[in-house]
């Protein structure tokens, strides 16, 4: 698969959407990816099938609060830097980049540098979503190693990690993207074929760019979107649970940048009765509750969309006023085993409830 | 020369002198020092003079607040990891180790490191005392860099940081030594031999065995030490200024640990008069001030020895009640240039004073 012209628009509205708050503004994204189209280079997505056992990818990204990376835009560059740094350290070629976040301005850095590197990019991720840690993927829950981290910047620093755990490496990754403005581009987890075959979630490039198709064709034919984006993920072929969990209008935004992060609590009231949602967010929403129940957290999808577009909107992007539908996603069925749960679910975010699938509530 | 059973004693006496109250207790020092040597290893240290223009020395030290690493002792291990990962870096083999401040442990910890590498230990520093921070140094004055810096911890994490400017390596590894706990080994400052001939403080390791060999010998020979001192540092041959600044007595010791660095003041009085002594310190004594009267700043050495034994006393060793001399004594002429300043005179350290050298004033 090619993302050109004819598909960029519906990857970047996809990649929001599977962003679920987090990740950065959409728009920036957009801007930096057709920047690189119109300067002719060329964005091939290879199904993670076709990737040879041997071949080896390295996950591209950019760490840092949204509120961040959308004042600091990435180039590709110091990507670059960092994705050379890493071969270097191997001491072998990379053959394609991936990746590790299927949402948000991560699923478009991979695209650009990717592209800028003459490289192939896998159609798969570690998280089939956005997370905000390092060590919130399958990959890690599998015991593969993401170092090196290597973390660059645009005055030429370039930080190069190595932790026994993923965790480590994170913190101290962290502390670097601090150091660095609160943003700094990263490349790590090299991978081989074989364990993005067995651990990654695949097709999540595509995935967006459905995502977005449907958006827009629904938008055009004047159906519900919400109700198209429901029917496509409980489709056989995706086979998630999905639902409607909350219509309500943007009363409170409590949000601060700390420690690299975006954090905060969202609170929607309801356009119908007299209930409250209140979302907490950490760079993505992580815990829906609804008066005093929990309705939906992760690794389940939370995504807040425009009642009007269907159009995602980012947690830097919450207004008071904004009228939005909520809807609740849930991951597949990879992503909730116990040792799983431990690194993207409500434990491994210190959040203070037991995980239910949204599906059972 | 080799460091062995003969000098050891000496060697740790002077390096705690040179360390002007940084570098961690010498006591720590020692023990592992007398270690190495009791399992057989040999401590060869070479003159620059007889180390090749092309060969390359590798910087070795500890970072950290010299609290914590009296708690965390170095093993040696993680400074061997930093040292191997600066090999892979560079694509070469190290020739030689060097400190890069003849203070404290961090004069202690290239003679181990070089002798469990079977290496030898240029005779020569970059600072010919101890400061707290790693672009402190000569070698950062005439413009060479520390990269890469590299930073491991006993628990296998290994940070290697390249940057434009070494004060921005600093942040970056104070950040990771942060991480790992507040103390960290590093190798860095890769240099030619050249370099180290052109712009290093030389003879540095063997002025520490001087300055013990001094204490020692005049204390059994029932000599004022402090006068021998005296004589030392302002004779031809190494033609410096000394001086004693105060003899007083511990009255108050503001200390804290904070951002990797053992941060205070100590506060005397005088024996004889109505006079106060204070004393700043970050890790090593920066700044002493006689009543409303600074009278001896960085980059001259700040001593404080104890009135009988003349041993030095280290900043995490004062205490309330300690009868103290202080002495000062200019630091080399090459340390005291505008550029040299700027980087660890008073304006490196944020001190609201103008530099004036201890024979002036």
């Amino acid at each position: 698969m090619k993302i050109d012209g004819s598909n960029i628009d519906n990857f970047i509205r996809g990649a929001a959407f599977l962003g679920t708050g987090g990740g950065g503004d959409p728009y920036v994204g957009k801007l930096m990816l057709k920047q690189v189209l119109n300067d002719g280079y060329d964005i091939t997505v290879l199904d993670p099938a076709e990737f040879p056992d041997e071949a080896l990818a390295v996950n591209i990204l950019t760490m840092g609060a949204p509120t961040v990376i959308n004042e600091k835009l990435p180039s590709g560059d110091a990507n670059l830097r960092a994705l050379q740094q890493m071969e270097k350290q191997l001491g072998r070629k990379v053959d394609a980049v991936m990746p590790i976040e299927a949402g948000g301005i991560n699923a478009t850095i991979p695209l650009i540098v990717g592209a800028l590197a003459k490289l192939p990019i896998i159609d798969a991720d570690g998280m089939g979503r956005a997370f905000p840690e390092l060590q919130m993927t399958t990959f890690n829950v599998a015991g593969l190693t993401s170092s090196p981290n290597i973390i660059a910047d645009d005055k030429n620093s370039i930080v190069s990690v190595e932790a026994e755990t993923n965790i480590a490496a994170e913190r101290f990754c962290r502390d670097a993207c601090v150091r660095m403005g609160g943003a700094g581009q990263m490349a790590c987890y090299p991978l081989s074929g074989k364990d993005i075959r067995q651990h990654a979630i695949h097709n999540t490039i595509s995935m967006a760019v459905s995502i977005g198709e449907i958006i827009e064709t629904a938008r055009q034919q004047r159906d519900d979107v919400f109700e198209k984006l429901i029917q496509f993920f409980t489709s056989p072929s995706v086979g998630r649970h999905a639902e409607i969990l909350f219509d309500g209008k943007v009363i409170d935004v409590l949000r601060e940048t700390k420690g690299g992060f975006s954090i905060g609590t969202v609170k929607l009231d309801s356009l119908s009765d007299q209930s409250q949602l209140s979302v907490k967010f950490q760079n993505e929403y992580l815990l829906a509750q609804k008066d005093t129940q929990v309705i939906a957290m992760v690794p389940d999808l939370i995504c807040i969309l425009d009642l009007e577009t269907a159009e995602p909107i980012t947690t830097e992007n919450l207004r008071y006023g904004q009228r939005v539908k909520v809807i609740g996603i849930s991951s597949p069925e990879s992503m909730k085993s116990a040792e799983a749960l431990a690194v993207f679910g409500p434990e491994g975010f210190n959040l203070d409830v037991e995980y239910m699938p949204l599906s059972t509530r």
